[in-house]
């Protein structure tokens, strides 16, 4: 009998292995299968114009029938984002979410017109029970309420998902549930999946505590405006904000949709207080400065987002006034420290002061565990096997090492990429054949009809623009009609370049005359006008714009 | 009697305030200017295309008959690559540079083939003097060889730039003249220009020797091939990195061309030694692991460098092996942490080792001072006015709040932008009306021929592509020849999206038709055009490409 057969359970990310996003793991048994997180990445430079990246769902779709239910951790776009797209491409039953992540994806599919209505909220003590697969959930601590680990039980053994989670022994919300996390691993954790995005951080990851601590001192020495910018999606931090205006009687007034949708979702489900002490723009303007603080987007320094306008000058409702203090209680996501540091030098020419995560102001703390909290999850659920996820593959390499320096035997331990398949059987761990997995780009509202092709064009125009070459042919009697209309976009200033436009001209025209023949062969005259306008453009400018030349015959 | 007047002396930045890079400092009295350093900057990502940007030089062409000579305080790029424009743009009549700068000034004329024979070397003993200025210079530690500062003496002062330096008080390289900047600073200084480019930095910069510690350490412990990124224009760790391997018998192959350059100029003006010790790739190939060193560039993770294709199994010479070690010499420069640790990742990926610069391993060390040592140089120099340069304004802003905190009055210290003029009279200083600076962009081998439009078009397509839509016209009969041409670049999957290009098709054939008449306007058709693809196509895609609407007239 092989080891590998029907009866086996496998357990695959489509992603999230060797990236921070994306992230969706499955577990199947049989003829269940259960999705865990359905998460978007946002594109590295290099992807033009592509605005988001999301799994691939061919495995989903030719296993549509098995699928039980979608399960989330909790409601960031890295676990919520894909939804929308999943569900136009794949039939998912249901969906269970905590009551944040409920109301973030609710507003997600209102906002694209999708019906669905098939949305459960579960909570810690919610238990959901399919043929072979049993699912539970335990809280933990991260920078949204309601995030939870998964426990699901499969005849071969126990699968733990521990979501993205930190332990903070002063949380700003409730605290993780050490005691369930206990129980499940003494119950016995087969195999265990933990986030790895901090692993290569020492120690103890700093508590939301201290950073309300930080901004409740800023608070009560700043005498002007105070403006925040923050991740809308960290609602403790919100939360935090809030309730330290609430104390020193300021008015709160927000920019920015998300955090405006973050902030009503919050309110509506209770994790935010105080609704009252929301103010509009108009009305912060005309409260004494020491009685504001407006609330923003832009921590990242996002060319559009509320501080990046405010600190050029462009926002229609606030202009920056000399006592006016800005925290960035953020952290740099990496890509980002030029904007930043851009949109920091603005506010410094403007006089204000800025404040800054440094080890002296701790404005900001991380939502994910540390070196030692990544040792306290594995000792709680003592996982018979190991497999980090959640992280960049230096992330998980880090994290997978830990384990073993705690004593886990490494040939337990799977550092794996999207696509690759465990096996589980009575409760041994086989690596098994891949499924399909992989990067599928998302442009506008249309998924997947961006390929390597379009964005190769997209980088080429982006540095050197395009040439279009267009020449009416007479081919009955294989005639030029005139000069090839040469036009060009984001290759050169054109009122001060009409010489070279000219010799592209007549180099054109030269080209197309010295191919026409009884015989026509529309391919070889615009291979012919390619190279040799390619060679004169890169001799006089030392670019290489697209040159598309067009042949129109007017006989047509 | 007027403050400002012909007898006053002039101090002003073309560049280097308000950034780090394109430095150009200019001091002028009556018919006499000089300048110090002329550098390039490179874009920020949002300047698709664009390759270097240099200063505006509007201000030199229009005085050109003043201009003494340019004064080269280091051999960096951002001291020194502005030089061939320059060159091309405006009347130089000697360039002063030290013996390494002027080696790698020598090599650039030459690949741009640039003749010019007024290049003289200076040392620190050089004095040149014009009617109303003398300039003297004096040895820095810098990460480059032959660093001065350049003491400018005018009828109204002193005028002092440091250009880049540390304070190294166990240099690799000579110590910095103590004695000289103490005997300058004594006879008084008017005005001192400092680099800011590490004052956020606390306490004092690391000094190189502990760098070459670190690497004796690793070299002497780790048995496979030790592979090294570094800047190619770091020489002194260059130095340190070919003295470890003669000390532990390895031989090095170089990769990389400015990495070539740069240590066979070395090696010319006497700085790096033992010729003997480098080999091809393919010696080393032949070599025990053991015997190896590759020394190259890629350190920022830039993807056509050598580090770059190593790590991605493409470099033509070296393929990874399971005992590799890698070292990245380097500190990330903002804006390239996201492609380092792709590099990083793929390492660890083909299971290599790798060492960055932390607390536990230097393996860096900037050249530039931190907080103590610029106290250090003011005290050295004691200036009655100080500003600072070389940095972005946050930098300068700090860099001037040093100065307060060790006794500067506020009044005496000015951070100001590109183009601001300072006016020196006797003595006395006072700010000025500016004069013309700014940005001019060079892509490929001409300057300033892209401007703001052909930026944002390449920014549209880089995004979203680019849709040409060519109609034969016939005017004399009124008539549409055939349906509208459509061709795009860029936008979409062309053989997936047959329908939808169909579709653009007849909507720009009744685009067309419907602004026929007698009275045929051709940019009444376009906008028609326009319009209503561009709304067609962001409904169907959530895309905004270029329309680019061509009409040719068949009859022409």
């Amino acid at each position: 009998m092989k080891f590998f057969d029907n009866d086996d359970t496998k357990v695959f990310a489509l992603g999230g292995l060797g990236e921070v996003g994306k992230n969706m793991y499955c577990v199947m048994h049989g003829n269940e299968l259960i999705i865990l997180d359905a998460g978007v990445i946002f594109p590295e430079s290099d992807l033009l114009g592509v605005d988001y990246v999301i799994q691939d769902y061919t495995f989903l779709k030719k296993n549509e029938n098995k699928i039980k239910g979608l399960f989330i951790t909790h409601g960031h776009e890295d676990h919520i984002g894909g939804i929308p797209f999943l569900l136009n491409s794949v039939d998912i039953p249901v969906i269970y979410a905590p009551n944040q992540a409920a109301g973030l994806i609710r507003k997600k599919l209102e906002d694209r017109a999708i019906k669905y209505n098939n949305l459960m909220v579960y909570n810690e003590n919610t238990k959901v029970n399919f043929k072979n697969i049993k699912v539970e959930f335990f809280r933990t601590t991260h920078s949204i309420p309601d995030s939870h680990g998964i426990c699901v039980t499969t005849p071969n053994g126990v699968i733990v998902s521990t979501g993205d989670f930190k332990f903070d022994f002063n949380p700003i919300g409730p605290m993780a549930n050490l005691h369930k996390m206990a129980e499940i691993g003494k119950r016995g954790v087969t195999l265990l999946m933990s986030d790895s995005t901090n692993a290569l951080s020492e120690g103890l990851s700093v508590s939301e505590s201290k950073v309300d601590d930080t901004l409740s001192e800023i608070f009560e020495t700043e005498k002007g405006r105070i403006i925040i910018a923050t991740f809308a999606s960290n609602i403790y931090r919100l939360k935090s904000i809030v309730d330290t205006c609430k104390r020193n009687k300021r008015k709160i007034a927000v920019f920015g949709r998300s955090m405006e949708n973050n902030i009503e979702i919050s309110i509506e489900g209770g994790y935010i207080k105080h609704r009252d002490i929301f103010i509009t723009p108009e009305e912060a303007n005309r409260l004494p400065d020491n009685q504001v603080c407006l609330l923003c987007t832009g921590s990242q320094g996002e060319p559009l987002a509320a501080l990046s306008r405010i600190a050029n000058g462009t926002h229609k409702n606030v202009k920056l006034r000399d006592n006016d203090v800005i925290i960035f209680s953020s952290s740099p996501i990496p890509g980002n420290a030029l904007s930043i540091s851009k949109t920091i030098n603005k506010l410094y020419l403007r006089g204000v002061r800025v404040y800054t995560n440094t080890y002296l102001s701790t404005v900001h703390a991380s939502g994910h565990a540390h070196e030692e909290e990544l040792k306290l999850m594995l000792h709680l659920l003592k996982p018979k096997y190991f497999m980090p996820f959640h992280g960049e593959y230096r992330m998980l390499k880090r994290h997978a090492d830990i384990a073993h320096e705690i004593g886990m035997n490494k040939d337990n331990i799977f550092v794996l990429g999207n696509g690759d398949v465990l096996s589980i059987r009575k409760g041994k761990i086989k690596q098994d054949k891949p499924v399909q997995a992989g990067d599928v780009y998302v442009d506008g509202n249309r998924i997947g009809d961006i390929g390597t092709a379009v964005i190769r064009d997209r980088k080429i125009m982006a540095s050197d623009g395009i040439v279009v070459v267009i020449s009416n042919i007479d081919t009955k009697n294989n005639k030029l009609l005139g000069n090839p209309n040469i036009t060009t976009r984001g290759f050169i200033q054109i009122n001060e370049n009409e010489e070279l436009l000219h010799e592209l001209e007549l180099i054109s025209r030269n080209a197309v005359i010295s191919r026409l023949s009884n015989n026509i062969n529309y391919s070889d005259i615009k291979n012919e006008i390619t190279n040799s306008l390619g060679s004169y453009i890169y001799e006089k400018t030392g670019r290489k714009p697209i040159i598309l030349p067009v042949i129109m015959d007017i006989k047509k």
